[in-house]
């Protein structure tokens, strides 16, 4: 058994804890976190600890706080030479404290309080300073899924911004949907076959085969149309910005 | 049995065909195309004219054709009386010649030559001239969807207008994310998971509550390292405007 222990009690430690929790592979040894409360209903009290000086020892230490805490934190853990990881996107791997052997290990999905994820499918991005390390937190993050990726911390800063357009931005634009047809009395269902499919199609096409509408086929007549239709300053500065994109090929103007 | 009539041979007009080909409740009685080759694989040769004198007494004649062409092809219909329907999103149903009786069959989807697609869950979106005409549309409509909503031409155009938001924006933003790993070498792959439960995620929570990333949370630092990241102006300007349209949560600046 590989024994794991993961410092912080937010929404990343919470979906990690419980896919560890599972893992036949994998001995959750401990959670640190500020407010035991935080995860008292995933864990037996015991596992819990609100002082860093408890911690035991244990094959990996996984720091899942937020951005800004990362360094702080890895700079405040009483030992050395272990091996400790943070599960940043877009944080360096050198920003973790020297005294430990550092780590990345990012789960790249967008992760919500009380919302069950399959973590069987989600993508983790592993980096290790030491190339030692490496084999180990790849047998870790097999415990839990299935499609794991070696990035270095540009690539994984590359990944997280990607990740920022596909995921952060994408629901931007169907929250912008969902207004268009609240203030026309259209229920925002009408939109979901529609949202399904075009996420699905990309499974199989590349974005560039799929897209479609009135940009890609530079019909103007509609394109004024809908411009004219949206009263939304904002919105219409995105459909325009977004349109002229799609002509250029999303390629610098 | 109902009897429809298909004008037109493009993807639309394609999936119909597969779709009320299959139906039990419809009869397809032609379908005009200029070029008969166009669909010689989806029907018997004796369904197919180019010619529109031709065209039998069917209940239902559905103009499947480019928009900028809708107007045009409805009046030069030889015959009078008769329930035409177009299936654009975008065009209104005043835009049909007055020489028969009006309606719209807008199935919102996006379609891909080639590519099947389930027309049971694809809204279909109805509008009549005449109302005694709307019990038919519905019919023919429920023949081959299970989701039908009633709309004028303007929720009509307004549902038009979102859909290009929620697909053909959305779909531009995975070309975006799509750069931006290949530039990385980074498999787009990486990506797909998140793509879809991004998608999945408001099939139950509203787009607002499913909002989640660095311009939601005013995470300015991480902001900042993204844009720094983004070497393509025009990326670097869609980045800019989509987390400032977050912060106003979508609305007039």
């Amino acid at each position: 058994m590989i024994t794991v222990s993961i410092i912080g009690s937010g929404n990343v430690a919470q979906h990690l804890i419980q896919a560890f929790s599972k893992s036949t592979e994998i001995e959750l040894l401990q959670v640190f976190s500020r407010q035991k409360k935080n995860v008292a209903h995933l864990l037996d009290s015991n596992q819990i600890t609100d002082d860093l000086s408890t911690l035991a020892v244990a094959d990996l230490y996984v720091i899942a706080v937020s951005d800004a805490a990362i360094a702080t934190v890895s700079s405040q853990l009483p030992f050395k030479n272990r091996l400790v990881v943070h599960t940043s996107g877009s944080v360096d791997l050198a920003d973790l404290d020297d005294a430990n052997r550092k780590g990345v290990f990012y789960p790249l999905q967008t992760f919500t309080k009380n919302k069950a994820v399959d973590f069987s499918v989600i993508p983790i991005c592993l980096e290790s300073e030491h190339p030692e390390d490496f084999d180990l937190l790849e047998k870790v993050a097999k415990s839990i899924t299935n499609i794991t990726y070696k990035l270095n911390s540009e690539q994984r800063k590359a990944t997280h911004v990607a990740a920022v357009f596909v995921n952060n931005f994408v629901n931007h634009l169907y929250q912008i949907g969902n207004q268009i047809c609240t203030e026309n009395q259209i229920s925002f269902d009408i939109l979901k076959p529609l949202i399904q499919e075009t996420a699905q199609k990309v499974m199989t096409l590349s974005p560039n085969e799929a897209q479609t509408g009135p940009a890609k086929r530079k019909d103007s007549a509609t394109i004024d149309r809908h411009l004219s239709f949206l009263s939304d300053d904002n919105q219409k500065n995105i459909y325009r910005i977004l349109t002229q994109s799609i002509q250029n090929n999303g390629q610098k103007l």
